[in-house]
């Protein structure tokens, strides 16, 4: 078996099998295989496609080149959520310590935002003091001992994963359903939780453009997810616009505890996270029905049950709990500045994308892994596709660190909205469930 | 522009501009751009194909990659002749000699053989003494003079293709029409003969196994030939058995100096080359029609004439000539053993690919670059497809330096073989020209 017949196999659309998927990762983590082998190879999958079955083959070498934790004895019913990543996707904070209220314990593993897409550990560091960072060890004993918990990707976890990852992101290999499947489930395999609800995001600001691509990747995540006895859920959720009213990462942690605090929030936000906790709190039977979970998640918010229960997590990782109390104390934007609508009529796009690459223009974001974000910058999104709107009302607030940037945004922001002289219908916010 | 920005294009099966594939082929030759950038580029490339506009710019820019030879005042209406590989091919020795003493200029470079497809250089290395890596102003001083040269590529011409053939040929991206096409006419543009025939094999023992890609490799060769202001014309020829008798090296330079000689030999290759070398020598002028040109190659042969050539050439380039008097002299191999017929019949398939690999595997040829070849081992193959058989006939003599090989070789020779019990028709040898 050698490296190059795999590639030329794969090249001529041909079937890995098991065990060659698994000769060619084991080579390429312990740097027997070169980075230009692997490049090839990841660009011959991406052109011609893999099977399911050779996707598990490959979930499962990349979950079994590093530590495999299992969960049995500390958090037997412990679940996991993540999202194939969005604008203004905040949903995590809320959601998270709604759950953990319910009763179900939470062993979140998030990620850094890339591209126009934001990142739950960058939202979280607005908090100062907050470890995200966290060993095996203390990520277990947390989850034993609170029944929440939240890091970042440790190393030791599917590392052929992370080498993979990295080299598929400088060589334009990312957008390949059978890789982004595998990416995801290994680390999750690896992880061990049992529970798994999977928001696959579809439209302009996802990296599944299409319902059609949105759904293959989500039932191939959870066919894979089967075959190594988990439990997987997957919901289909719209990002043509941004989620909730922020983008940007200090901005996006107020707005969801300003959710948690039962304040009037963004309609699209709110039902989106009562939906996920629903679909969580019944996946580890805390509920009978997605309904009784409904008002469970709904009550958790309202009794103030939920917002403590982010305060202890945020309390437990070292993070300044007066932040939450007192969202003044957040730094703000040195420059904060309206946008006003340019005609009548009714909003019919909002793009997502273009928010999302606005915001990185602002600094929330980043373009190579290596830059520093600026939590304080960001938008607020005052409207929803299908709103009616008069010309000079406020669109979005931009808050900058300089008024260049801050030009360049508006520009992009100006250009992502689209008017209709005649009624236009509010985007569908949910567009399946895969089970 | 960046490289990660010209791979997602080609990815995505758009055309790249000729400024974009100019700044990745200068990237990636100043080692600005890593093989894993370029491995995934060639993938995509293979994947998603070019145009012929992006081929020819692929071309210009791995040609203006190095020096630019101009043969303008050396010698106005040399010629090259370049194979794209194949089993038994020794026109060159026998070409090249003819087309000299017929009065054109031929400054040949030639390459070595890779995998089942044998190469020039190879074979003139069997002659003692031959030196076949000149200098510039070697080959430029000895085509002034004496009208006759052949050598390997300098490292000076076209660097982008070494460096990029070198990748392709680890990374499983060699058989691509438009990287294939660029790579060997990059050579020739920058090498400056205006003069070039080219021969595309066709079948189981060349790279173009279908006619149909066959034609489109030569079809795009000549006119990105033409763009670059060169007389191009382009053969395609049967690949399907090995050309003439003899496989290896010290046996085809034998074959070939004995067809220089005016001895009987196989009428496939005796044919194969009058007519290229009528070909080249219409295409120099030297002859008013194909007609008349192939009866000056004949000539050439009969009066001796080409055979002094390649007395000269040799002479010239430092190899013991007494070789070309004495053929006794070639040192054999150790071990010369005859295979035979297994069945009454005609035969219906000697497969070239697997003849060539035969002859790898007695030493022939290389499956690494860095494998060095024994000069004495071979195959002659004694029959042609269409050729009543009688069991127990010899099929083949093989030539060997072991035991061991030699069984395995048989085996595989053994196999090469194909009976019918009713006539078989013999094979074509021609299957166009382009122009």
């Amino acid at each position: 078996m050698n490296a190059v017949d795999i590639i030329i196999k794969k090249r001529d659309s041909k079937a890995l099998t098991d065990e060659e998927i698994r000769f060619f990762i084991d080579g390429y983590t312990e740097g027997k295989i070169p980075d230009y082998q692997a490049a090839a190879w990841a660009m011959a999958v991406l052109c011609r496609g893999m099977t399911a079955r050779e996707t598990t083959a490959l979930t499962r070498a990349m979950a079994e080149s590093g530590e495999m934790v299992s969960l049995k004895g500390i958090a037997d019913i412990a679940v996991d959520k993540h999202s194939t990543g969005g604008v203004g996707d905040k949903t995590t904070l809320i959601v998270q310590p709604i759950v953990t209220a319910c009763g179900l314990p939470v062993a979140k593993m998030s990620g850094r935002g890339l591209g126009f897409s934001g990142g739950t550990i960058d939202k979280f560091e607005s908090i100062p003091g907050m470890r995200l960072n966290l060993s095996k060890e203390e990520f277990l004993n947390q989850l034993k001992q609170y029944g929440t918990v939240l890091s970042g990707q440790s190393a030791d976890l599917a590392p052929a994963d992370g080498k993979l990852y990295a080299l598929r992101d400088v060589t334009g290999t990312v957008p390949s359903i059978p890789l982004i499947a595998s990416s995801i489930m290994s680390k999750k395999i690896a992880a061990g939780t049992p529970l798994i609800l999977l928001d696959v995001k579809v439209g302009n600001g996802a990296f599944m453009e299409t319902l059609e691509k949105a759904e293959k990747l989500a039932r191939l995540m959870v066919s894979i997810g089967k075959k190594f006895g988990r439990s997987v859920k997957a919901e289909l959720t719209d990002m043509n616009q941004p989620l909730g009213y922020a983008v940007g990462n200090a901005l996006e942690v107020q707005e969801a505890v300003r959710m948690l605090r039962g304040e009037k929030s963004a309609p699209d936000l709110y039902e989106h996270c009562i939906e996920s906790s629903a679909l969580m709190i019944k996946m580890g039977k805390k509920a009978k029905s997605v309904d009784e979970a409904r008002h469970m998640a709904e009550d958790a918010i309202h009794t103030g049950k939920a917002l403590e229960s982010l305060k202890l997590l945020v309390r437990l990782q070292g993070g300044d709990v007066s932040y939450i109390d007192d969202l003044a104390k957040f730094p703000k934007a040195p420059i904060i500045r309206d946008l006003y609508a340019r005609s009548d009529g009714w909003l019919s796009e909002i793009n997502a994308r273009m928010v999302g690459e606005a915001s990185v223009l602002l600094g929330a974001g980043r373009v190579t892994k290596a830059d520093r974000i600026d939590h304080r910058v960001g938008i607020i999104v005052h409207h929803k596709v299908g709103d009616p709107i008069k010309k000079g009302m406020p669109l979005f607030t931009v808050h900058a660190n300089n008024e260049e940037k801050l030009n360049q945004a508006a520009e992009l922001l100006n250009n992502a909205c689209k008017y209709s002289e005649s009624e236009v219908e509010k985007l569908p916010q949910f567009y399946g469930l895969i089970e």
